[in-house]
């Protein structure tokens, strides 16, 4: 087991490489729990977060490397109680860990100073952290750092986002200077030179700083992989959002290491979906986590 | 009381404006409980963080029109317990609309469709509501829009980050397009497009969907003024970190009206300043949220 879930003193990347090599496919599960789209016997409540969490984990373990709760869910799911679902997150990090799983936070937190030293420290320190979490670099470089110096002095890791998967984002995202240069490459720029330290570098030759990369602009994600070599790319965009797996394929080094492929609702929501009709609903999730791992994992070019 | 603390039926803006013209003063104070800022006598602990935010919050009442409560901070006060903090930060916002105080929840949150609805869920329905969230739009549209819709139906508002006011952000917010258009103004255009439809106006004439304008720049606050005449700036940067009353200035409209000016540090830590040795700390946070207030009143032209 080690290299894939230790105390965390061990380097990040390194981490979720061995993870990664150790599952034979380079995918994370999205853990979204929604409640409109549970199952229907789980009904609704903390106690349903719970066990719906619990289950998911134990089936998608065998086939991914890592998972990523959506803290968001999390947050707005207490009920009569303010944030009392963020206690099921804490259990459900820990129960992934146990399960030898890494745990990816997606919780897109950012801010200066030291509120978002606060942020890193609730995030990647203390009995919820996570091996790594998801950030928003809109306030730049300020916002990024202790954030990656928490990641330095603890053995986890960042995704910085860089371009993300929605229509919409081209908006914001594909902003360009005269140059032609897009924001997207420019903050793929500053998160490369934010995770350039030797310090920050596994014994993989990967940072502990990633980037999130969406996969429904493979040729975009071409253009990251030179600007960021050194970054692993958490891809989302697989599956519901529209992405195939040659798609995401393009998100790869050649030699098929450096990113990490998400997929959530097509596979956690599978029981939904009229393909897996007729299945109980744990056993739609799990021939859906195991044919998205073959997918990408043929399409990078782990399996011939 | 009526156009303060409502239900929150009536328009946001409407109630902010009220609120601001009864303590005859745009200021709001930032509430960020540091373990390592606290007055002696508190210790640590949830007790700790539980009894100073009140007692913050009783003294800055009368003076300020509304508490920007930073999520982070409580996020990150759990001791053993995960996100206990959270707990805390619920009385706290449901004891500020008691004072009559206006809650702005800076909690910086971003993701888009269902997610974004999860954290638009969370922060302005439900036991913890606050008055307004701040949100960052570096996804775009698709990121911003389900909490418009949410404060659209709640009476409740947004402020979307547009120019922040720490040192790095200019490396990426003044990226900029052959045309000399900067991404905050570009972004500043967004967000005016996304607040402008007539249903998300109040009888004020501003709209639910406001900015947060940095105090640190007063020449690209008056740009930003042009770009979004119809948006509220929340305006960091007074105080503590280094913006002046008359830098703060520049964010409103020329009738006064517009913006209200944040300031955290320089108030709720007012024990730990030259000028207030001495008195007891109850006593320098009054004395540094009169003079606050007093100061941008002043330099607005509320007060000759």
């Amino acid at each position: 087991m080690i290299g894939t879930t230790g105390s965390g003193r061990e380097h990040f990347a390194d981490r979720l490489l061995a993870a990664i090599e150790k599952k034979d496919a380079p995918v994370c599960v999205g853990v979204d729990p929604r409640p409109d789209m549970l199952p229907e016997a789980f009904g609704g409540g903390i106690e349903a977060l719970r066990r719906w969490c619990g289950e998911v984990l134990e089936i998608v373990a065998p086939y991914a490397a890592a998972v990523k709760p959506q803290i968001a869910y999390f947050e707005a799911w207490g009920g009569g109680e303010p944030f009392a679902g963020l206690a099921v997150y804490a259990e459900v990090v820990r129960l992934a860990r146990r399960l030898g799983l890494l745990v990816i936070g997606d919780a897109k937190r950012n801010d200066i100073g030291s509120t978002a030293e606060a942020y890193a420290a609730a995030h990647l320190t203390g009995p919820a952290a996570v091996d790594a979490v998801t950030v928003n670099g809109y306030l730049g470089a300020d916002g990024i750092r202790p954030f990656v110096d928490v990641a330095r002095e603890t053995g986890r890791g960042l995704f910085v986002l860089a371009r993300t998967s929605n229509p919409s984002a081209a908006a914001i995202q594909d902003f360009a200077d005269a140059g032609g240069k897009t924001l997207y490459e420019h903050m793929a720029g500053q998160i490369a030179e934010l995770g350039a330290a030797e310090e920050l570098v596994g014994a993989s030759g990967y940072s502990c700083v990633g980037a999130v990369v969406g996969a429904t602009y493979p040729a975009e994600a071409r253009r990251l992989r030179e600007i960021m070599p050194r970054q692993i790319f958490l891809v989302p965009g697989y599956g519901a959002q529209g992405a195939t797996a040659a798609d995401c394929a393009a998100a790869f080094h050649a030699d098929g290491s450096g990113a990490i492929v998400n997929a959530a609702r097509s596979v956690i929501y599978a029981h939904r979906r009229e393909e897996y009709k007729g299945l109980r609903w744990q056993q739609a999730v799990e021939q859906a986590v195991r044919k998205f791992a073959s997918d990408i994992a043929r399409a990078v070019g782990r399996r011939e």
